[in-house]
């Protein structure tokens, strides 16, 4: 059985038909899986489910309203990044309509279920996607974010989230939730795939550039802010967050409370007050003439259709107001690396947002919300499960939060929190430009200039050896460092390759004392890189070293 | 007679008790200025004044408007960057009313008239700035700009103005016009000065960060676009602006004309449409409560007054419209390096104003309005002179506007316009990082591999020579290079500085071949630089070169 049988077999067994909107035919989804294998890219083979606000070329765009569907001519860029890299479009996946929500039941394709415990909620907006990637309907999905839509599903169903950077990611072919503060995500099992696939989906840029991108690859233990109260969250929510932080510690990093006020007001901005007034500039026209055939979600036309309420002066007051609270907000996360929150405070029933659809949606943002807004990226991973009181169990998730551009730094904190194995460069890296640099010696890790590399962001690569033409003369230098000396009697030096960005490598070049010099290196497998070398003089002047020293 | 007495005595003569809001004690700025050519900065014993919408601390910001008026604790960062390079602040300057208008009529403090002929308006709204400078009450001045306020008086005064990118001077400190679009600016007689000032005021940064930079001083024919029509030009002032594009071509630009209108249509969306709500945001609530006894200025007051009545979603609705025309003018721009405008359409009487105060303040902006809206950055440069009809002669400017962060490529461009002499390294690039490159051989001026360098936007600084003991070998490469080697039975070699950014730095040294390297190099100064020099066993194995050579 093909793996695109054995997918469909299970989407057919599952009975979750809330799950997608429009689900491709099996030949064509077939035919592209088999094309894909043979083309070979990044994500050659792996499937892919698209959130049905984002466009694919030839399947209608609903955002969960039918009334509101369009066919769009061509795939939005991030889609498109993609599938060039190899990944194969299996459908348009269910929403919270107009990704107005964080539950996941706004829609009139049907709730979107959780994937564990059918009676309770997948999280919302990106609730079909979500649960097609915990469900195994898709290897990786494409989601969006603007008040926590790509993170609040992900720690429910126990995956993994990756919000970039407001406007990194090309927002093109996406409708408009919040325009400003919106983002498109990517969800998937592994860090690993989610990395793989957020570094194919930046082949899409935004408006704004990657990086600058600090690494924490190479820092010992960075330090990280938590939430010194946690509001929402019950006492067996408490205690799965307060093994995560446990967790976190025994991963080498180091934890400061801070008081999370700032950040929680931000909240009221966004739903509140004047800054929701870009869902009625998104759609309001779209609402405010829908007839009863258009499937209109009563309480998100109701949100919506109220945005328009306030004047234009209003919103410039809500602007400044929220730039003051991300000031008071960066001063208090102060010199840390980055923020962990719960992803999500509780799992409710489906029954619980029934009774009160405004409410619980509002609780479910209460660690996500303010992250858009103050120029946050993030990562969500799952982070163990809790013991419910009815004798169920829940997905318990944390979110690593950064400040803009930190993406790399994120994704490398998620990675040591969640322990699971190499996920090779992180995606700002692999996009952004990058350059390797061959060191030997005292700019080997554990050397005594290591931090010259790890204060500019360089990220560790790996171990190397030269061609067999080199060898190394003893410089008269503090500390003690070899000089690289192409000779043909030579032999293969072991050195390590690090990445670090153009203008990390200018900078470092700039304060690079002589005798030092760089230059091009042949290593063993016959490539040249950027790597130390030094003055002709000193080369002369240098004892030769042995083998044993260096 | 001192020098600051020299200037008073010059206030005193000119009868222009318009200029200046508050003009500071002779004692104090004496003092101030004995010290500040004590202290020896870059600006020493440069007279500064400052648009009184703008922060000087002791000194009252009334923003033209007396009912306003606070005492600010702190200087603007902006005022505080200049002074801490040694200008002396002498006073604070008259403005149109909360830097709302072009015409520098709009003050309790009265019209400020021409320089020249004092029957016509300054030119505003930085307008006692400019008219400062233009008569020598001031060596600099600083002024605000979002419509064109840095610019139309510089143009009508015939003195240099520079408006940067939005944002990346601070503009705290200065009270708001137009939150969103407002800048900082400079006036000075040379370009050389505001240059040098500007160097200074950047140490204020904004928000936004400098560059990415490209340079054009080694570029030989830039192209610059400018109008295909040119309205509100009379006949006299479209002849002025013929012969600035015949001096433009014989300076070496190509001249490429396009349409203009996308970029006209911008300025509706400024006064006409909900971008003016930012005006309310900013002093609508002061205005609404405002007395007789507040000296509001009935036409500015009537403008913001009626700023406040557009909705969130109509403000949402012009920016979407205003990225739309951006999108177009820039498409139309194309690949021309800059555009060059008229600074101002023309020179009305201060009787024109009064007769139709709106109609002729939004003939000014013509060639002004759009260029902040769109991102845009310019140098607005004396061209020579307009034979009125009258018989009067009116001053005549240009403007090379560039876009975002290229404010060194406009200020290169100007320079070129304007062939002052040399002005040194422009000043984004004396505040953005900087790095010096010693390069000998091919790398010069005239070599073959020069390109690698100005392709780079790396910009020359001059010639040196190394410490008296390096010697040259021939490299076996294609083109033939030079090896730097030290020798100390070497000479000093003769070579060049450039500069260019840690990024470019890093790029060029990712391409560079073997066997050439970089690392630090002694000059004939006992400086050391990042510089030539090439791997030992290609210095071993080179031939030595004798002196004739290179």
């Amino acid at each position: 059985m093909s793996r695109i049988d054995d997918i469909y077999r299970r989407i057919d067994e599952a009975e979750r038909p809330e799950v997608f909107i429009t689900l491709r035919p099996r030949a064509d989804v077939e035919r592209e899986y088999a094309a894909s294998m043979d083309g070979g890219g990044a994500l050659a083979g792996v499937v892919l489910a698209v959130k049905d606000n984002v466009d694919v070329a030839g399947m209608p765009t609903t955002a969960a309203c039918p009334g509101y569907a369009y066919e769009p001519k061509a795939d939005a860029p991030a889609v498109a990044a993609l599938r060039a890299a190899g990944a194969v479009v299996i459908g348009k996946t269910n929403l919270d309509q107009f990704a107005t929500g964080l539950v996941g039941t706004r829609s009139p394709y049907g709730a979107v279920r959780d994937s564990r415990r059918p009676d309770r909620i997948s999280g919302g907006s990106s609730s079909g996607s979500a649960v097609a990637v915990a469900l195994g309907f898709a290897d990786i999905a494409i989601g969006t974010d603007t008040a926590g839509s790509g993170r609040v599903p992900a720690g429910l169903q126990g995956i993994v989230g990756v919000k970039p950077t407001v406007d990194v990611v090309s927002t093109e072919g996406v409708v408009p939730a919040c325009a400003s503060y919106d983002t498109v995500t990517i969800f998937a099992e592994s860090l690993t795939l989610a990395n793989r696939a957020m570094a194919a989906m930046a082949q899409a840029p935004g408006p704004r550039p990657f990086g600058p991108t600090t690494s924490l690859a190479a820092t010992e233990h960075p330090t990280i802010a938590i939430p010194a109260e946690l509001p929402e969250l019950s006492e067996q929510w408490r205690a799965a967050f307060g093994a995560a932080v446990r967790h976190a510690e025994e991963a080498g990093l180091r934890i400061k409370p801070i008081d999370l006020t700032p950040f929680l007001a931000a909240a009221r901005l966004l739903y509140d007050d004047a800054l929701v007034a870009e869902r009625s500039h998104a759609v309001g026209a779209f609402i405010a003439n829908a007839d009863a055939a258009s499937g209109l979600d009563p309480v998100v036309s109701g949100i919506i259709g109220a945005a328009d309420r306030f004047t234009a002066v209003e919103l410039l007051a809500a602007r400044t107001r929220l730039a003051e609270l991300r000031a008071e907000a960066m001063a208090e996360l102060g010199d840390a690396d980055a923020l962990m929150v719960p992803t999500a405070p509780c799992h409710p029933a489906l029954s619980e947002v029934a009774d009160d659809p405004v409410g619980v949606n509002s609780r479910m943002g209460t660690y996500t919300n303010f992250c858009n807004l103050f120029d946050l990226c993030g990562v969500a991973v799952p982070a163990g499960t809790v013991d419910e009181s009815d004798g169920t169990r829940s997905q318990f998730g944390v979110t690593l939060l950064g400040r803009a551009h930190e993406d790399a730094a994120v994704m490398d904190l998620a990675h040591r929190f969640a322990a699971e194995g190499d996920i090779g460069a992180a995606w700002p890296e692999s996009v952004a430009p990058s350059v390797e640099l061959a060191v030997f010696g005292a700019h080997m890790r554990g050397g005594p200039l290591t931090h010259e590399l790890s204060e500019r962001g360089a990220r560790w690569v790996g171990e190397v050896a030269t061609a067999p033409c080199y060898r190394l003369v003893a410089l008269d230098t503090v500390p003690p460092k070899p000089g690289l000396v192409r000779d043909p009697g030579g032999r293969s030096i072991a050195g390590e390759v690090w990445t670090l960005s153009p203008n990390a490598l200018g900078e470092f070049l700039a304060a690079l004392p002589a005798p030092m010099m760089l230059g091009s290196v042949e290593l063993s497998d016959g490539s040249w890189v950027v790597g130390f070398g030094c003055a002709a003089d000193a080369a002369e002047n240098g004892e030769q070293l042995d083998r044993q020293r260096w």
